[in-house]
């Protein structure tokens, strides 16, 4: 079986003439990149001893080391085990007018699972859904991202292999999976085939790579590497078709539909606030010790109570075991990358909690009103958080999301509390006046969100919080029973 | 033998009050700890279950999540392995006008590798003087630094353990280490004491806390810690002395010393160059079998021909093995931290080697020039930096470091030709202009630097750069000879 029909690799003299060309082309470009805020993630796969490492060295020479970045993703780290699947990789995606050149990525370590016997059908399908929505979120959001897989024979494997292996210094460069690999290449070359065919989008396709010759291979990545930034250079005005929803949604009501009448006494509330953060310190141990990720997603009105809220959930936990996470405006280097990357990075740790004070709603919020997106952007959004969504659920998380609701009257009477407190004053600020202006438009807004994001698997809870009392009790209530179902206890 | 003596816990009603009085007066500090930009690095070391976790989720109660990080450092990550002893602990130093709440640290790590004897009396001698250069370079550069050890006598330590062990959700919170940590009960207090006497600095002093009850731990933490913070509050303004030099230092010329007329040809520079890139190869595979981690750090006038330079080096890298650092301004985050924490966690693993295109000696020459930084600040720069060079020295580093040296005449024409030629407009800037127009004080604060920084076991080298194929394969070979001297082969 042949993989592909590789063309034929030019004399000596085209050769070196089309090298030069192409590594000036490189060159002029990574400029124009920088300029137009161009990110680009080349995936460079293959076989075992194809010269990833090589090529990748030979193409970079001719790039900056401000506009580039190498990342060596063979192992996982420690952290990295504890994380979803895509997060090594969207950790380390490249900023606006740069480079990241990944040796390896999220194709080897799918293949090598599914090889290895970690993947059972129903896992690998699922695995490429999550791919073929990463490279998509990536490209639909300004990214190139250009995959390589460099082919060489069975025989030329086995010719590599011994010559390395002849070295002290370079032995150690086989590693037994290479070994494994190329006693099965023909298995092997059936799941690579498959992975590229599943996984070969038109915003993203698959690039095979004749690798028996290394100046051949240099050449034939950078035409492709540099026809690729062509395209995306001139393709970047473009909008993006919207989808269809694919998810399955929980039914939810309006804003203006809650009744905000619901109150606690003082007894009633301290007796509850004891039992259930008792009870809650008992489940975060046993969801330590079982390896369970939680995130907790607050989002809500100014002044709605979503610091106190969040303190009397973390009152309950050890420290060791979670952490908030103030969301503000992005720093530069985040807004210099897919708006998801700034929660991907902070997501928690297999048997941590993570509590997140704003979110990744922000998108479809104060990014949508205030103009800090594009239309195309947040309309697109709905969708590219649920999908992020379904990872984390797929990953095994607990997710829960809490919208601190609260009316207009008690915004005011609340503002102007603070306003009027010294203690309080650094609490409140212009920005919050200007949104209140704007409170009918946010409405709009937090209805269509709640709308077309409260999919079965990760709905929105409403805390019902002008008697603030009230919301704590039932935020806790709901994080307790969440937790119990997950954990299996009554 | 009684480790020291306690102050008696007041009764419930006056414990109460004064808790009640200090938690309030931290949260009245935060705002101004922000405002002041002071960064408070608490370190809460103790006995095995003597509650440090417990009593820093106590004392975050009170500040805004917004202001603080916790940071659990019982375990090393397999990247912290293999990086120097002090990388963890510089890379979640909090930024100015937030805390960090350190879950044991350096004085856990110290102590435990001792007495297990991972350590020699050199190796603890040596990082007891690690550990007091580190505190002092953070309270010399405006770090507030509080050290608190919870004491509990091994007859509460067996009964907490007791408690703990009965039940599945507490049972995993009993190390191993703390089982042999009680079995040898008085081994371990005597190498705590040892410890505390040894790194006790009247800057950042041990308190000993009596841990045997939880609110009690509490009020003596928040009252050393508040009343640590006014006082650090009120100390801002004050400059630090200036330490005296300590490390042996080799002999360096002056830059007007330098003789600028060396010269290659064309045909030996292409012979050295193949030479020297095939026998840099080699080597590289060899420091990665070693694990030995490689540093070259490059400072010279503007277009003096660093960026070509670094070039012919990592053409011969194997990309996986290697990372250049660009250097421009710090970011915010950056500059919200000591000004070398941007180079401790650029710092490269093991077998790995790390390029500064720019270096931590900004602080001794942009940093002092333009005023970024008091003149207190950059005089005690000197000193600093060859300890930290002390710290990779000790770490087992190869630590090169270029000055690219050329005159005035050719940063002329360089410059001239950089204008006039298309391609290359953007390596030049009004910046490069303007610090031509300083070169006076450059030389000046250059000649300094490289006297008062080229110690024995970190000296600097002049590349003579007027002809840059000349000070490439200068670079080359006494990067070839450097590693050949470590890994011992000829």
């Amino acid at each position: 079986m042949k993989m592909w029909e590789p063309t034929e690799c030019p004399g000596t003299e085209e050769l070196k003439d089309r090298l030069q060309t192409v590594r000036e082309k490189l060159a002029r470009q990574q400029m124009l990149l920088k300029e137009k805020k161009l990110p680009v993630l080349v995936l460079m796969e293959g076989w075992g001893t194809a010269g990833k490492g090589n090529c990748i060295g030979r193409v970079i020479q001719n790039i900056d080391p401000r506009f580039f970045n190498v990342e060596s993703l063979e192992k996982k780290t420690e952290e990295e085990k504890r994380k979803p699947f895509l997060y090594r990789y969207f950790k380390r995606l490249p900023e606006a007018g740069k480079f990241a050149f990944f040796d390896s990525g999220w194709m080897d370590e799918t293949v090598q699972e599914k090889l290895s016997g970690d993947l059972t059908e129903k896992t690998y399908a699922d695995r490429i859904e999550s791919v073929r929505r990463f490279e998509r979120q990536l490209t639909d959001n300004g990214y190139l991202v250009m995959k390589f897989f460099l082919h060489i024979s069975e025989k030329e494997q086995e010719k590599r292999m011994e010559v390395l292996e002849k070295k002290a210094d370079t032995s150690w460069r086989i590693s037994k999976r290479d070994v494994w690999q190329h006693k099965h290449y023909k298995k092997c070359q059936e799941a690579y085939l498959s992975f590229m065919k599943d996984t070969s989008l038109s915003s993203a396709p698959w690039y095979m790579i004749d690798a028996e010759s290394r100046k051949w291979t240099e050449l034939q990545v950078l035409e492709y590497l540099t026809q690729g930034i062509d395209i995306a250079l001139s393709n970047q005005a473009l909008a993006v078709p919207l989808l269809q929803n694919v998810f399955p949604m929980t039914q939810m009501p309006k804003l203006s539909e809650i009744p905000l009448d619901k109150e606690l006494d003082d007894n009633t509330y301290k007796e509850e606030l004891d039992r259930l953060q008792a009870r809650l310190r008992e489940l975060h141990n046993r969801l330590y010790r079982k390896k369970v990720p939680v995130i907790i997603a607050y989002e809500g009105w100014d002044a709605a109570g979503k610091g106190g809220n969040i303190k009397r959930i973390t009152g309950a936990l050890d420290p060791r075991g979670y952490e908030v996470h103030p969301i503000a405006s992005p720093e530069p280097h985040e807004k210099a990358r897919h708006y998801l990357w700034r929660f991907w990075t902070r997501l928690p740790k297999t048997g941590h909690i993570a509590i997140f004070d704003r979110t990744w709603y922000g998108r479809v919020m104060v990014e949508r009103l205030e103009g800090f997106c594009s239309e195309n952007d947040w309309m697109r959004a709905y969708n590219e958080i649920n999908e992020f969504e379904k990872e984390l659920q797929d990953w095994g998380a607990v997710l829960i999301k809490f919208w601190v609701q609260i009316d207009k009257e008690t915004q005011l009477a609340r503002f102007t509390d603070r306003q009027n407190t010294p203690e309080k004053q650094w609490k409140i600020t212009d920005e919050d006046w200007r949104n209140r202006d704007k409170w009918d438009q946010y409405e709009t807004a937090v209805n269509e969100m709640i709308q077309k994001t409260s999919t079965v698997y990760a709905p929105w809870h409403i805390l019902e919080s002008t008697d603030k009392k009230y919301a704590r009790i039932k935020a806790l209530r709901i994080v307790v029973e969440e937790l119990e179902k997950v954990l299996g206890c009554s």
